[in-house]
C-alpha cells in the first residue's frame, strides 16, 4: 500500500519487505557506523552509472530512447523476435497488474516465494493456493513461480516449466518471475517464449544494483502483454531509467565480471556463515537463506549491532542475508560473533 | 504502446504526443541551433533540482521517504485529511489504469482533451462518447474532464464539477484531470474531496518542468483509489522522484514566483503570436492553442526552422505552442516571420 499513513498499530511491526531503513532506525536507533543493509537481494555494488543529465529528468522521455532501451533488453534477455516486450516502472508494479488482466480462475503459487504474487492475485479476486511442488499445479488456471526463487533459491528447469505450460488450459497463464535470473541466464525461459499463455517478468534493479531507478520488463506473446503495454502508455519509465537502463544492459563486460564477482562474494559469505554455525537452506549469489531456531532473535541481535537483515513473519525459522561487499564482511563476522 | 517496434507505416506519421524529438529529427534533420521544443506544455525552466545521489538510484525506495513525499503533496494540493493520496509513476499511467478499476458503463469525456483518456476507457471496454459541454454528461456512469483543459485551456468552475458529481449514479465516477492546475490552484476540486465517486489526477512534471522524473498523484476517497494504491505497491515511484518531488513540492517560494513568471512569459508569447496574426483560441500559462487554417503547413514550416510544435491529427485547424524561455522568444519570432 502506498497510503501516506499507516494504521498506528503497524508502526512497530517489522517492515513488509527489505530496505525500509527509516523504520529500522526508528526501532533500533541509527547505528554508529551506519547500517550494513543486508535486508535485500540487491547488488551492493551497482553498475557504475554516470549521473544523468538534467535533460533526462526534465524532458518527456523520447519514444526513440524507449525503443533503444527495449532493444538492449531484448538482446540481453535473449528474447525471440516474435516475443513482445514491455518496459515497466519496476517488475513489482507489473506483477501487481497482471491479475487484473487475467480471466478469473484458480491460481497456484509455488511457495514460499515473494509475498507480492499471492497478495496481488488475491487482491484481484482470484482463488489463490500455495503449492510446494510444481506437480501440485495440475488443475489450476494460473501458475506463478519465481526462477530462481526468492528466498530459497529453488531452481525450476526450463523443461519442467514447459511441461507445466503444456498442461495449462487454453485460457491459462503461467507467470515466471525471473527477478534474479541475471545470475543464471541458462535457466531463463525467455528464449523459449512463444506460447501466449507464458509471461515472464524481469527486474533490472537487483543484479544491476539500481533498485531506486524502478525499471523492469514483461515479456510474452499473448494478449495480456499487449494489454499491459497499452496500460503503461508512452512514458512507462523515467528518463534516467531509459538512459541508465540501456547503457547498463548493453555492458556485457560488466555483466559477465559481476556474475563471477558475486559468486566469489557469496562463497566468502558462506564461509563466514559456516564459521558461526549458520546453516544455509538455500539462496542465490545475491542472497542466502539461513535456517535458525529463532530467526527473530538473531535479526534483532544483528539490528542492535547495525546489521539489517530480513525475516519473514510467516516463517519464523528463517533469516535472509544479502551479499555484503568485501569491505563489509568483517563487520558482519564481528556482529555475528559477539 | 510501449512496443519496441512500431508498425513500419507509422514511421513517418506525426508523433502521437509532444516531445519525441528523435522522430522530429528523423523527419526534418537536426536543426542548426538545436530544437526549440514548444511541442509540450512542460515548463521549460524546471525546478532547480540538485543531482540526486547514487543512493537514490541504488537503494530500494524507503517507505518513510514515500510518506514524506505524500505529506508534501497533500499539503501543496490542499487535500483534506480524510482523502486518500497515491503516488504514481506519472499521471498518464494512472489515467490508463483507472478504467480497469471502474465498473463497466457509459463514459462521457469532455472534449477535445488529452487523447489518453478516451483511449484508456475504450481500451478497457467501456462505451465512450465525446461531449462538448458538461450538461451533456447527464445519464453517463463515468464523466472525465480536464481542468484546466488541454489543449484549449477551458476552465470548469468547482461548483459545476460538484453539480455533475451530485447527478452521478451511486456507482458512478467523476475523473478530474488537474495536470495543469498548479497554475490556477483556485479552480482545483481537491479541497472539496469527500465523495467516493470523485477521483482527481495531479501531474508533477508539467509545472515543475521535470516530466522525465515520472511522478504524479491520484486523490480521492473511494475504493477505486484504495485499489490503485494496492496496485502501485510499496515502490510506486523512483528514488529520485521521491527526493526531488518532496523538495520541489515543499518549495512554495519557487512555486509562487513561477506562477508569476509563467504568466509574464505567456503574455510575451501572446504579443509575438499576435504580431504574426496568430489568433489565440485558448490555453494556459504553459501552452497556447492557435486557430489557423492549415496548422499542418505552419507546423512543418516551423519544424524546418527548428521549432517543434504540436498539431492534432483529428483537429487540423489548430496548433499548440508551449511557453518559450525569454531567450528563445526571438528565435520563435524569427521563425514565424520569415
Amino acid at each position: 500500500m502506498t497510503r501516506d499513513t499507516l494504521p498506528s498499530d503497524d508502526r512497530h511491526a517489522e517492515p513488509r519487505h527489505g530496505g525500509a531503513l527509516a523504520a529500522a532506525t526508528a526501532r533500533y536507533g541509527f547505528p554508529a557506523g551506519g547500517w550494513l543493509d543486508l535486508s535485500t537481494g540487491i547488488n551492493p555494488e551497482p553498475w557504475p552509472a554516470p549521473a544523468p543529465t538534467v535533460e533526462a529528468y526534465a524532458r518527456l522521455p523520447d519514444p526513440a530512447d524507449l525503443a533503444s532501451l527495449m532493444k538492449a533488453a531484448r538482446s540481453t534477455y535473449g528474447a525471440p523476435a516474435q516475443a513482445l516486450l514491455v518496459a515497466v516502472p519496476g517488475s513489482d508494479v507489473a506483477l501487481r497488474l497482471l491479475p487484473s488482466l487475467a480471466p478469473c480462475g484458480t491460481v497456484a503459487v509455488l511457495s514460499p516465494t515473494y509475498s507480492g504474487h499471492a497478495e496481488a492475485w488475491r487482491g484481484a479476486g482470484h482463488a489463490v493456493r500455495a503449492i510446494s511442488a510444481l506437480n501440485d499445479a495440475a488443475g489450476s488456471d494460473v501458475v506463478v513461480l519465481a526462477n530462481p526463487n526468492n528466498p530459497d533459491g529453488r531452481v525450476t528447469a526450463p523443461a519442467d516449466i514447459l511441461r507445466v505450460l503444456a498442461a495449462l488450459p487454453a485460457k491459462g497463464l503461467l507467470v515466471v518471475d525471473e527477478a534474479f535470473a541475471d545470475l543464471t541466464p541458462e535457466i531463463s525461459i525467455v528464449p523459449a517464449l512463444g506460447d501466449p499463455r507464458l509471461v515472464v517478468l524481469r527486474s533490472f534493479g537487483k543484479f544491476y544494483g539500481l533498485a531506486g531507478l524502478r525499471l523492469g520488463f514483461v515479456l510474452g506473446s499473448g494478449a495480456i502483454v499487449e494489454r499491459l503495454a497499452a496500460l503503461m502508455g508512452d512514458w512507462p519509465v523515467s528518463g534516467p531509467a531509459l538512459a541508465v537502463g540501456r547503457a547498463a544492459l548493453s555492458d556485457t563486460g560488466w555483466r559477465d565480471a559481476t556474475r563471477l564477482r558475486l559468486a566469489e562474494r557469496r562463497r566468502r559469505l558462506d564461509l563466514v556463515l559456516a564459521r558461526h554455525s549458520l546453516a544455509i537452506a538455500g539462496g542465490t549469489d545475491l542472497f542466502r537463506l539461513i535456517g535458525v531456531a529463532d530467526a527473530g532473535a538473531l535479526h534483532e541481535r544483528l539490528a542492535r549491532r547495525g546489521v539489517w537483515t530480513r525475516v519473514f513473519a510467516e516463517r519464523p525459522g528463517f533469516i535472509r542475508f544479502g551479499i555484503p561487499r568485501d569491505a563489509d564482511l568483517d563487520r558482519l563476522d564481528a556482529a555475528l560473533g559477539r
